[in-house]
C-alpha cells in the first residue's frame, strides 16, 4: 500500500490553482504537490488551501514541493507560463513559453519522474510539444489540454440553446486551441439523434450554430475584458482530464494529442478527440469530417506546425 | 424555505430500498418517506437505514409513514407489486399487480398529492398506465422506469466490448420493458462516431452486437437464477430518474412515457428516449428509426395495448 | 415544486467566487445569482464558471443579476468590501465599510428578500452587526463567518500536530475575527479524550499550543505576505455554513452570532459555538469557559462594543 | 501507475453486499471483487452491480472472483459465516463460525495477500481475533467491525434526542459487540460541551441515556423482528472503515482492535476506539473511564476471553 495517487502541479497561477481547489471537493487524489517558480507564492497557496481541510470533503495531503517531488508523481500538470507583453508578436510570446516549458520538463525529468505530463500552458499545442520533445516520453503520455475547455464551452452553449443536458451533448471543437479551431457539426448528436436533424425539427436556424460558435471562439476574450483573466472553467476541465487517466476512465475528451496521421497529419500535437486512460491517450478517436472540416483541421495543422518549426524548434536544439 | 425535497416510496422490497439506500450517498434529499403494505418491514427498513446516517454523507429525514405523506412530497416512487406464482399466466400477473396499484395510486391521490409519480413495478408498463389513469394525473407526471435497467445493462455490456467509459455509448433500449425490446442500432453512436462505422474500422463482427442484445435481455434472468431477484441495478436506475426530476436535469433517459403518436401510436406507456426535468417528461425524443427498427416497435406497441386492453382496462372500470 | 435552493452572492472578489465555484463540484445549489458593483465583473464571474458546467458534478443555475434576485432567495451572502488604505485606520476602514453594507442590505431587503444574510464581509462582527440593525431581521437570521476559519486553521494545524483526523479535533476559536480571539484549551478535546490528558499522556509540551495559536493568528498575515490575498480557505468555510443552513443541518459551527446574554453579553455580533439549521442560528452553545478564558472573551466583547459604537452605530442613524 | 485501489469481499450475503453496492456512490475503489462459497451467487451478484455502472458516480471494475485475487489487493474484508439454528448456543454457534473464518483466513493468507484484513463476521470480537491467529498478520492489520455500528446507532439516536449533527455527538459503544457493551456517558461530548453537562442545562432525565442505550442495545434485534436481518447500516460502517484505511485518514472509529493492555487486558480482540490508517489500527485511544465503565469493560473483556478460550481456541491447534 505504498504508492499514493499524487500529482505535482508546476505553476501556482490562477488556472492552476483552481484545479488544485476543486480536487478539496471532487476528491480523488491523496497528495498534491505545489511548484512555483515564486516559491513563497506556492508556499502561501498550500496554506490557503490546508486551511480549507477540515470543511472538504476528502482528506489528502497538500504541500508546496521542489521537482524530486515528481520522481513519484503519477501526473504532472504544468500551467506555467509568461503574459504576454504589449505589442509581443505571438512568435515572440511562444518563444518565451518554449523557455520556460524546456526548463520546467528538463526539471521535471531530472527527477527521475516516469508518469504522465498534462499541459496546460498557452499556446497549449505548442507547449504539448515542446514537453513531449523535451521529456522524452512515449508521445500518449504527454497530454495538452487542446480543445478541452472549448468544447466544454460549446457543450454549454448548446446546452442552454436547446434546454438539454451538458451531458447529451455530444458535439466536438477540434484544432489548434485558438483561432483556427471548429466544430464538425455534421458528427454532432443530442443524445442519439443527429444535430441537424433536430435543429430541422425545431425549425431552428443553421445560422444559430455559427453564433454559437462565434460565442464559444469569442469566449475566453469576453471574460478577460471583464475579470482580467479566466481560470474556472480550465480548473474543472483539468480537474476532469487528471480524474479520467488517474481513474483509467476510457472516457473520450478533446485533447491536444500527438498526431500519427489519424487526421492526415503527424509530428505536431493538435485539439482532437481521445480515449483517455491511465496510459494517458489510448487511442485517437478518427470521426469521419467532411471535406469542409478536413479542410480546416488541415489549415490548422499548417498554423500549428509553422509555430513549431519557426518559433519552437530552433530554441529545443 | 419551507419546501423540502420529499420523496415517499410505496413498496420497500429490494428494489425499493436499493433506491433509498443508495440516497444515503449520492445525496439530492431532504425527506424520505417508506410505505409498505407490512408497516413493521417500514419501520425496520427505516431503522436500518437510519443507523447508517453518521457514516452517510448527507443529512437527511428517514422515516416509515402513512399515504397522507404524499401530501408535500415532489416524488412518490411506487415499486409495490405481487411475486409471479407457478403457473401463473403473464395475463393473471397483470391483473393481480392493477388491482395493487389501483389501490396504491388511490391512496396516493387521496392525500392530495400533486407532484410526479414513478412506476417501477412490473410489468412496467402496463402499471405505469395503471398509474396515470388512476391518478388522473397529466400523463407527462406519470412516468414508468421503462428500459431506463435495459439501457444501462446495454451500455455496461458496450463499454466492456469496447473498452469506452459507458458515459460515451449513445444507445437505447426501446420499446416494452420485456421480450418485445430492441436496440435500434443505426441509432447508436461512440462519442461523436456511428458505432457500426466503428465495427467496421475495429473490423469487429455485427454478430457482436447481437450477443450484446440477447444478454441484455437474458440479464434479468441470469442474475435471479443466481440470487433470486434482481435489485441494484434498477436501485441505481431510481436514484438517477429521481434525481434528474429534482435536479431539473433535462437529460434524456429511455424511460416509460405516454404515447402521443410521436412515434405512430397513442394511449400507451413504452420506453422511449425522453428529456426529464422538473415537469416529468419533458418531451420524448424522436429518433429516425428506420424501418425494420420502426416494425419492431410497432409490434412493441400492439404487444402491450393487448395487455391494457385484456387485463388491465376492464379492471380500471 | 417551485422552490428551488437559490443563493444570491453580493461581491464576485476572490473570496465570494471561491464559494461560489466550490459549490459546482460538492453540489446541494439549484441556483446561484451573482451581484457584483461592478456589473461587468459578475458577468464575466458566471461565464468563467458556466464554461466549467459540462465537468461539474451537478446541475445548477449560474448567472448575474440584480437586487431583485434576492426575492425568492433562502440565503444572501455577502462579502462585499472595501480595501484597507495605507495609513487608514481601523476606525476609518470600519466607517468606510459600514457605508457599504447598509447599502448593500437596503438593496437586499427592498426586494421584498425573508431568508438568512450571511455575512463574510470584514471586520466581519461589526459588518453582522450592521446588517442585522439595517435589514431589521430576527438576529438569528443574520450570521456573520465569525471565526468559522479560525477555527478550520485550528483544527488543521492541531491535526497535522497530532497526526489525528481534523474530524476529531474538537475545539474552538472564539471571540474577535481578529487580535481578541482565543482558544479555550481546557474545552478542547480529540475525540472523547480531553486535549490536556492527551498532551500529557503524550509528553508534549504545553507551550506547543501557544505555538499554534500563534500560527493560528499569524495564518491571514502569513498567506497575504505570499499571495497578496486569501480566499480558499474562507471560500470552503462559506459552502460549509450554506450546507449547513440548506440542509437543516443542526451542526456547530463557531460563527460570528448576536449575543443574547449566553456569555454574559448584548447586543454585539461576535464568534461563538452555534446551532445553525434552517432557521439561521438555532441556538448558541454555552460551554464552561474557566476564568482566565471568560475574561479574554469578556474583552474580546470589549473591543468590539467599542467599534459598533464608535465606528459603525453614528452611520446607522 | 500499477497498483490500483483494490478490496476483496469475502461473502456476499446482504451485509458484505451493502458494503458493494455504497461504493457505486461514495466511490474510493478502483476495483472490488466478489467471493463467495456459492460461485454463482458471487458472478450474480457481480452482475447486479455492473448494470448500475453507467448511472453510478464512479468508475470501477467488479467482478466476480477467486481467493487468487486477494494477492494485490489492499483490503480483503470477511463477511461470511453461518445463520443461528434453533437451540443452537452461542458456543456452539461460535465454533461453526470459527470453523469457517478459519478456513477462509488460510485462503486468503495462501494467495500471498499483505495487506488489512477486515473482520464484519459474527460474533465478530470472536471472528477477528481467529483471523488474526490464522493469518499471522501483526494484530493492527486485523480488524474486526466492533462496535462501529453501535456508535453509529448511538449518536443517531442522541442526535435525535438533541437536535444535534451526528457530527457533533462525540461518544462511544465500547466493549463485546454484544450484550456486555456499554456507554461510558462521563465520557460523552456535545461538541465541546460535556453531555452531562449539558442534560442538566437542558432538564433533561438521566434515565433517558438508560432508555437510549436500550434502544441501542435493542435495535439489531428490532430490525431483525421485522426484516429478518439488518445490513444497511453495517453495510455503510463497513464502507466508512475501508475508506479510513485507504484514505489514510488517521480518523479515531470503535472497532475491535487487538489489546496490549491499554485498558488492561491483553490477547483478545475488543471494542474500543482506534485511530485508523493505512496501516489499520495505529493506536487505541485511552480514555479515563470512570471505576464504573472500567468495571464494565472489564466483564466485557472476560466474557470474550471465555469464548475465546472455550469455543476457538480448542480449533485453532
Amino acid at each position: 500500500m505504498n504508492e499514493k495517487r499524487k500529482i505535482v502541479l508546476v505553476g501556482t497561477g490562477s488556472v492552476g490553482m483552481s484545479m488544485a481547489y476543486s480536487f478539496m471537493t471532487t476528491g480523488g487524489l491523496d497528495e498534491l504537490v505545489l511548484i512555483d517558480v515564486n516559491k513563497e507564492k506556492a508556499i502561501g497557496e498550500a496554506m490557503d488551501l490546508q486551511h480549507g481541510l477540515p470543511y472538504a470533503r476528502h482528506n489528502m495531503v497538500i504541500k508546496a514541493g521542489e521537482y524530486s517531488d515528481c520522481k513519484g508523481a503519477q501526473i504532472v500538470v504544468i500551467t506555467a507560463g509568461v503574459t504576454q507583453r504589449p505589442d509581443e508578436t505571438r512568435l515572440d510570446l511562444t518563444a518565451r513559453d518554449t523557455v520556460i516549458l524546456k526548463d520546467v520538463t528538463e526539471n521535471v525529468m531530472k527527477s527521475g519522474f516516469d508518469g504522465i505530463i498534462v499541459v496546460a500552458s498557452n499556446p497549449v499545442d505548442g507547449m504539448a510539444y515542446v514537453a513531449q520533445k523535451v521529456s522524452g516520453l512515449p508521445s500518449h503520455r504527454v497530454i495538452g489540454t487542446g480543445t478541452l475547455l472549448d468544447t466544454a464551452r460549446l457543450r454549454f452553449m448548446m446546452s442552454e440553446y436547446l434546454t438539454v443536458s451538458t451531458s447529451n451533448i455530444h458535439a466536438y471543437i477540434m484544432g489548434e486551441h485558438g483561432d483556427t479551431s471548429f466544430v464538425p457539426w455534421n458528427n454532432a448528436y443530442i443524445g442519439c439523434k443527429p444535430l441537424l436533424e433536430l435543429l430541422d425539427e425545431k425549425k431552428r436556424d443553421l445560422s444559430d450554430l455559427h453564433d454559437i460558435y462565434t460565442q464559444v471562439q469569442q469566449a475566453g476574450y469576453e471574460i478577460v475584458k471583464r475579470k482580467h483573466s479566466t481560470y474556472y472553467g480550465i480548473g474543472l476541465s483539468l480537474n476532469r482530464l487528471v480524474q479520467a487517466i488517474l481513474n483509467d476512465d476510457n472516457i473520450i475528451l478533446t485533447v491536444s494529442a500527438y498526431q500519427n496521421g489519424e487526421y492526415g497529419h503527424e509530428g505536431l500535437y493538435i485539439g482532437v478527440p481521445a480515449v483517455i486512460n491511465r496510459e494517458g491517450v489510448r487511442e485517437i478517436i478518427k470521426i469521419d469530417l467532411n471535406e469542409v472540416d478536413q479542410a480546416k483541421f488541415d489549415k490548422s495543422c499548417e498554423t500549428l506546425k509553422e509555430i513549431n518549426q519557426n518559433a519552437i524548434d530552433p530554441l529545443l536544439k
